[in-house]
């Protein structure tokens, strides 16, 4: 692989799909309000903040949020440095292939030759540098034709993400072939996968050239690719909104990794780069208690503005309110404190708040949601 | 003894000395509202509006509050048949004595031979008919010269309770003499007590002529006896507001076990009646929880007006917001959730909220007082 780095850099472009609920978060993360928007760190920036951030120094000035409309303000308050021309909102959720395709199709007629790299907005990675050096490599494997993603050592065998296969090595300094995506697995399957340490966990994150992707999901979903590159000839033209309210509702719902990732990997396009950086998706509240406590048992982590009073209590307190919040005696304890809903479980039952959320649906308390 | 009853009790007047913070109930209770005008029973009174009830079959008419000037308007509402002239409002707290012995002073100028009985106003009282039946005798055993106190069968060691120990048994249904009262004991002390069958919890409950009460107290604490029989003298006349505001606030601070009960019980002036009804003090959220669950296990009871979502949790949970409140997974939990401080803790360590209190009154924090 003989490409500079410094050039293929300058064809690198990031876009941060900024959506889903989070529902695992309730009641801090809300339909309106979702987990991307909020501190869930005590950095003292949101996640879509800091995930701006650590792109910031590969991508300044180049990087694409698409978010939802009713989160425009949100976004644009949080991001000031974004450039109107780089967000893209959609008037309804489409899943995360239209939200890719989308600003992939919009950033190739803008820049035939770009490469794009997707990033959740709502991630946790530690080590900033090591995200870097993954990602500029995923830049230059990605010039040679492919569909890169960059793949998170497994920590346990989670049932909540799905794996990566690797392949053979590539001529890179650390990308592999990927022989297959395969779904959340069992308990067992996954012990299988951690042991054999060909398996990688499947964070989403995938950098390629925009031409390539919308190629593999010509094949693979035409109707849809038909509509993205409708919606995006209008894009920069004054028929952008006429478009976009004719074709965007038609758009088929469907995961990125099933439109394009698996198809491609089929066809041997994708590679995969292993991560040496921390990383957690901060799935529940049990998951950011142990982020913040770094390991340190009996521990109270507090995010938020609330008054605390603890005598010896351990776990994570998270509130949007001010008032007082006196804990006696608890252990591995969650306590979500909002205007209008609060949270109590332990960290052992922190999985659960989703089945609530269901139940909330279930019940009518949409206002809540 | 031939007195008949009901000339007894024609001359029987009930006195509800409602004060107290509760410090074991915050923050539910506070200086602002104290325990007595919660609903902690889930009647769908409060405390105080309970125990007005209980006293009108055998007081109607003749019912006198005594509380805190900051509760005049909170109490007016609860007991719209309060006759005004039976309520005292006290300009500042001191101690039970100082309520007991105006009202005994009050209502002996009006009616010389009143036989008074002082209940507290933050009680529960199960079983009427017993109650009304205990108090009608310690009013026929007060008409021969006692001071008459109910007392309550112990039904665990408690070391939160003083205790009397009964005498000889007295010309009387079930009244015994009172060889002593006796302080909060050691739990050692406490087993001894239960065990020996010859100690009751005091619960405060005194029946006695006036007269009598104001006849102990001239020798025991014959300053305090003056002030409150100036007091006493000028209150029905439009001299009560200077009198009061010169003369209360020098009144001693004093609780009337010390004043009045033990110095009298010592002359062999006291008697008690055993009673045979339940009695709860409601000190704690988990004396609360166990009322409510009447002994019921794994069950979540609710008091207030949060809408709640629980998943098998059990303990109490109280809200004065209208906040939806989910519990997942949490056993003998304790909520307590007020528009300005939330309290979460569990059964067994229902006492350590006053210790809570008190880092709140360190910490600078009356407001929450």
């Amino acid at each position: 692989m003989n490409s500079s780095k410094s050039t293929n850099l300058e064809n690198f472009f990031a876009v941060i799909p900024a959506g889903g609920v989070g529902s695992r978060l309730w009641p801090l993360s809300r339909a309106s309000a979702p987990k991307f928007l909020h501190d869930l760190t005590g950095s003292g920036q949101t996640l879509l903040q800091d995930t701006w951030d650590r792109l910031q120094p590969i991508a300044a000035g180049k990087t694409m949020v698409v978010t939802g409309n009713v989160h425009a303000h949100a976004v644009e308050q949080q991001l000031p440095e974004l450039d109107e021309k780089n967000l893209i909102l959609e008037p309804s959720p489409r899943d995360s292939t239209a939200a890719i395709a989308l600003a992939a199709a919009v950033l190739a007629l803008r820049q035939p030759n770009v490469i794009i790299g997707s990033f959740a907005a709502d991630h946790v990675i530690l080590d900033q540098d090591e995200f870097h050096k993954s990602v500029i490599e995923a830049v230059d494997v990605a010039a040679t034709g492919k569909i890169v993603t960059i793949g998170l050592r497994p920590t346990e065998p989670s049932v909540g993400f799905g794996y990566i296969q690797k392949g053979e090595r590539l001529d890179s300094p650390t990308a592999c072939a990927v022989l297959k995506f395969v779904e959340k697995p069992s308990i067992k399957v996954a012990k299988q996968y951690v042991d054999s340490g060909d398996y990688f966990w499947n964070a989403g994150m995938f950098i390629a050239p925009a031409k390539l992707l919308l190629e593999v999901l010509a094949k693979t979903e035409p109707e849809l690719h038909a509509g993205i590159v409708e919606i995006a000839k209008a894009w920069d033209t004054p028929a952008r909104e006429s478009v976009m309210k004719s074709q965007w509702p038609k758009l088929k719902r469907i995961a990125i990794d099933y439109a394009i990732a698996e198809p491609a990997a089929e066809q041997g396009l994708v590679a995969v780069i292993p991560a040496e950086f921390e990383w957690h998706d901060v799935g529940d509240f049990a998951a950011i208690a142990e982020l913040q406590s770094q390991g340190k048992k009996g521990n109270l982590a507090v995010l938020g503005s609330a008054k605390v009073l603890s005598d010896s209590s351990s776990g994570i307190l998270v509130s949007d309110t001010n008032r007082l919040i006196a804990l006696i005696g608890l252990e591995d304890v969650i306590v979500v404190d909002t205007p209008d809903a609060l949270l109590i479980t332990t960290k052992e039952h922190a999985q659960k708040v989703k089945s609530l959320v269901d139940v909330l649906k279930q019940t009518g308390h949409s206002e809540l949601l």
